[in-house]
């Protein structure tokens, strides 16, 4: 489904420049407004942030900030040919600093809540409801070390962004904002439509996604035992994480270009109902990988009890499972928007 | 598809009394025959059945002897109402002591096979085909355990065999079977067609199987996490083995009514291959279902190490994903055993 586009995209008359500069300005004030109670929410919290919440749900001040700064990063990326290109280039670069920084807390808070809610699922106990770790003597134990671990990762990507937050680069990075509310620094010549960009970022998009491996059949009689045919270098010494990440690689490079599409499309004030469902599936995506991750390292602590490390492989098996569950999805979803996004967008 | 039945299922001349006679003299000769064979297979050896194999895959006399004792107690199962009842009930009881007496060896060594290669999958190191657990130092570990404890168990199974074998039991046994193979105890008043017990031992078959719990959609979006909804005695302690059982139970029981449909149609001289495949998934769900019982057992040895007990829950959760990839196999197959088979069976 596609909102109408209220721009060129639809022979609007203002010039695209017009509408790119346009939506800069308004993302660059919303930064500006944001930062203060960004700052003031980091500085009056202690590693407290809330749990739960969809993959995309950060608190207040921050988690406007952090839209703010991917959609601008994402502007001068796909619409590079029309700005001055050492600033545009500088900038970016400076968001994509800051958006890590912003990410960091709030994405240990959702690893956490996925993990915990993982574990007393396989051990719930209730009848009807019971899990495969049912009664099981490690489950509370791994449960207590996984919280350990992240609410360690969240205290310091918390000192870290409270300390950044304060920092001369973030000051540079605000005058940028400022600059860029007022007047965006294009190229005289580079007058024309936002329209062949938009095609050429979901074109990129289209192109990765059809670089994919195929997805793999449900059950397909293979358990856990593959991840299909991952072209690790055989010169390298093997091990599961090195294979593991790349076999995710090409997911998370996809989802790169889906998120770029997206705000490509917001800045012609169009958006693709399905487009934002891969996106949220591609999050989940990401999210149960680095989870895994998370759950194999914490398997390698010294000294903890072999209840324990079982009950992380089975975690970490099942967060596998959710890596598979997030592809399959994809798979489902990604032809949907071929045939009925991507043609409304086509025809708008 | 079905062979044409050769037997008063077409309306052949021959009454259903002298039909199942026939069958029960056959298959009772064919068990003496194979007996002697069995006999000499369990002395010679001492524990090495070659591993690997389909799941009904069981060497020589063993496994002919194995099927005369499963396909003349699922006849005096099926057909009871024909036979002496006393000498019938005795009879079933003496089969299925020896055929679980006999399935024991040859069930170990398929579950070593099978956890062996889940292992090696899951630890391949092979570029291309790397699995999630390779390189782990885990893994020759936890290789090792199941091996012993699995070569352990197959060996005391073995020793038992060639007790039992010699056994007085059994002797009494083979002389059951050489009654049988001359003369049937039947009720003189017994007389009467085979099919109609054939269509309740198929009737048994579908309300088993429409009783069974729904399918889960694959990757339904729970992981691991879930089991569905177990009715586990709310007074009891809930374990995980509890829970495990419990789920798998309906299935289990499914298996066994599959088997005695195949048995069933099998003395009429027919055969459902849509049977028999489904035959196949419930034994592979049997198989992975008691594979990862014995890997939580083995994960629960002492003194073993957290890299090993680690290695261990992802291979249990691999087999309980096998449990689950066998349910959505039989959710596949099913309707077609009942649309296509069973319409075939009907007209036949």
């Amino acid at each position: 489904m596609t909102e109408l586009p209220t721009t060129e995209c639809t022979d609007h008359p203002a010039p695209a420049e017009e509408v790119l500069a346009e939506y800069l300005h308004a993302r660059a004030g919303a930064f500006l407004r944001a930062l203060p109670l960004a700052v003031g929410e980091a500085g009056s919290r202690t590693g407290s942030l809330p749990s739960g919440g969809g993959s995309q749900a950060v608190a207040g001040g921050t988690g406007e900030l952090l839209r703010c700064v991917r959609r601008i990063g994402g502007a001068l990326h796909t619409f590079a040919p029309v700005f001055e290109p050492v600033w545009a280039e500088e900038t970016r670069t400076e968001l994509r600093w800051l958006s890590g920084l912003l990410a960091q807390e709030p994405g240990y808070v959702r690893r956490s809540a996925r993990l915990l809610a993982a574990v007393d699922s396989l051990s719930e106990t209730d009848p009807g409801r019971a899990g495969m770790l049912a009664g099981h003597a490690g489950a509370p134990k791994a449960r207590a070390l996984m919280e350990r671990q992240l609410t360690l990762a969240r205290t310091r990507a918390h000192t870290t962004l409270l300390q950044e937050l304060r920092s001369a680069r973030l000051h540079a990075l605000a005058d940028r904002m400022t600059l860029l509310a007022g007047e965006v620094p294009m190229l005289p010549e580079a007058a024309g439509a936002l329209r062949p960009q938009v095609a050429t970022a979901l074109g990129l998009l289209a192109e990765g996604a059809a670089a994919l491996p195929p997805v793999r059949t449900p059950y397909g009689g293979e358990g856990l035992h593959r991840l299909g045919a991952v072209p690790v270098q055989s010169a390298t010494r093997v091990d599961a994480d090195l294979v593991l990440a790349a076999d995710d690689a090409p997911w998370h490079r996809v989802r790169i270009l889906v998120k770029r599409a997206r705000y490509a499309l917001e800045v012609c004030g169009a958006s693709l109902a399905e487009l934002d469902g891969i996106d949220r599936v591609l999050d989940r995506h990401q999210e149960a990988a680095d989870a895994a991750v998370t759950v194999s390292s914490a398997a390698r602590t010294p000294r903890i009890t072999p209840a324990t490390a079982y009950v992380l492989g089975v975690v970490h098996a099942d967060q596998r499972l959710e890596v598979e569950a997030a592809r399959y999805a994809f798979g489902h979803q990604w032809p949907t928007l071929q045939h009925h996004g991507w043609h409304a967008w086509a025809s708008c």
